[in-house]
């Protein structure tokens, strides 16, 4: 197989929000800039949403604007709602860098979209129709991902066909990019293929693919591959699979940069990540986390 | 998918063998009935090494002795040589049920073959071909299991051509299934799908196929899923993700059985085993640990 994708970093968002233990904004920031220096372009820095919700986040301000100034960086904001695009616009003011991306969630599921952020499935459609809209018209990107698109920790199995409906209802918007999310990491290959194949018939090829993944079930690297088979474009991934969701009981753990990172240089994948340098990432952050972090290539190297 | 795959827990030996505290007996005789209360019909229960090799093995005759009488259970005793054979033969004598199956060895590496039982490849598969046909002869089943196939801790990569080589030396000798190891646990699918494929090309339709995989670098269960897409017929799999071979560095965890199984019940591909039933095997053998096992299904659940 000889193709790309490329990786977004997600552990300074997806990676540290469910950690009870408050990380410090400039090791956040370090924390960005090492896995810059490894080779990730686009990263998940922040959530804009009531830190009371996820405390963890409550810095959001302050880590995007000690962010690195680089030119070909490109870093997300993840909004609930169009009071979290007025946060992600405000970043911009005032002649600071900020955030490039506005990243809208829609959760698949109606029970666990009004836990996790208030909003039933079609009222997050309307939501994030308009932030995306919004975001877009004042210059940003703005792109959406599908969660819970492979399970609800509530409601069971979510049919291929409301991810899908829900992908049409979104492509209205124009979003730069959609994304599949097994939030609660309960997916397997022949989902990722089934709803892959069946969303490609209904988005436009010049909106790209890219699928968040968990290893809850040991199967987080398996449905990289299948992503990766099936023609997505880009994975999120966290340096040393930290992750989960505070709303979804047992998601532990986004798949691992690193051990992302392994599969696709075995494979012959290009995505621009040195492997060395996510290691020495890894065994960095350890030291911040004071325990090993739960991915395998670093633990192996 | 619609298929078929059947499981041997590898967890009384592979499992088992690099855990530095020697397990009871009777703990392995418990774990073999729980788990074949739980649906498994094959297992790996011992190795005839030299206890000095590999302590944990030292009771290998004792945990024979004390299997469960299943008629349709089928027991394999791993020999790395001639006097292993005769170890496994001397089981079944005096009325005693014994092991069904000698497990053959040969390691696709000169350096790590010989570190591991001092047998280049040449010399490894002169002698298992020599123990297939003697435990053949005496009524036993005799099968062979290609390990380092994916790559040598020693040497890095091994060439696709040296399996098939050894494949097609040990053809000569009729065994009932040839198997191909992943011992440290460095490959990926498309690895999986190449040896497969190259594999079927030149071992008779009749003789089964078996992939043996450890999970070192996050890769297991993509490998597993890769193994059942290219018609591998059967998976080792080890209760919790237990095991590794102590003699390759850092080669931690067999892929965990009840992983797997998540995967295939997910994947629509029929297997026998209970998922319930594997997990409270999980629990139950973790308290015997004294710690919780690697494996991810059963602290998800």
């Amino acid at each position: 197989m000889s193709k790309t994708v490329s990786l977004v970093e997600v552990g300074p968002r997806d990676g540290l929000q469910n950690e009870p233990e408050i990380i410090s904004s400039a090791d956040k920031i370090a924390l960005i800039e090492k896995m810059y220096a490894a080779g990730l372009r686009r990263f998940e820095v922040a959530s804009f949403v009531h830190p009371k919700r996820v405390p963890q986040m409550a810095d959001a301000e302050a880590v995007i604007a000690g962010l690195p100034n680089q030119e070909d960086a490109s870093y997300i904001g993840l909004c609930l709602n169009k009071r979290g695009v007025l946060r992600a616009l405000a970043t911009r003011e005032n002649g600071q860098r900020g955030v490039d991306e506005v990243g809208c969630v829609v959760v698949a599921s109606d029970t666990f979209g009004q836990k996790n952020q208030g909003q039933t499935i079609d009222e997050g459609i309307t939501e994030s129709q308009e932030m995306i809209r919004f975001a877009k018209a004042e210059g940003m990107i703005g792109q959406v991902t599908i969660s819970a698109a492979f399970g609800c920790p509530f409601e069971g199995d979510v049919p291929v066909q409301r991810v899908i409906d829900i992908a049409k209802a979104m492509v209205d918007a124009e979003p730069t990019e959609i994304a599949i999310a097994d939030t609660i990491g309960v997916g397997v290959p022949q989902q990722m293929h089934d709803i892959v194949g069946a969303l490609r018939e209904i988005v436009p090829v010049e909106i790209p693919l890219r699928a968040h993944l968990h290893d809850t079930r040991n199967t987080g690297i398996a449905n990289a591959w299948a992503a990766v088979e099936a023609g997505v474009e880009t994975l999120d991934s966290s340096l040393g699979g930290l992750g989960g969701c505070p709303f979804a009981p047992n998601a532990t753990g986004n798949i691992a940069t690193e051990d992302l990172v392994y599969l696709l240089d075995k494979s012959g994948v290009t995505h621009g990540v040195d492997l060395d340098r996510a290691i020495e990432c890894n065994h960095w952050f350890a030291t911040i986390m004071g325990r090993e972090l739960p991915s395998l290539v670093a633990r192996a190297a």
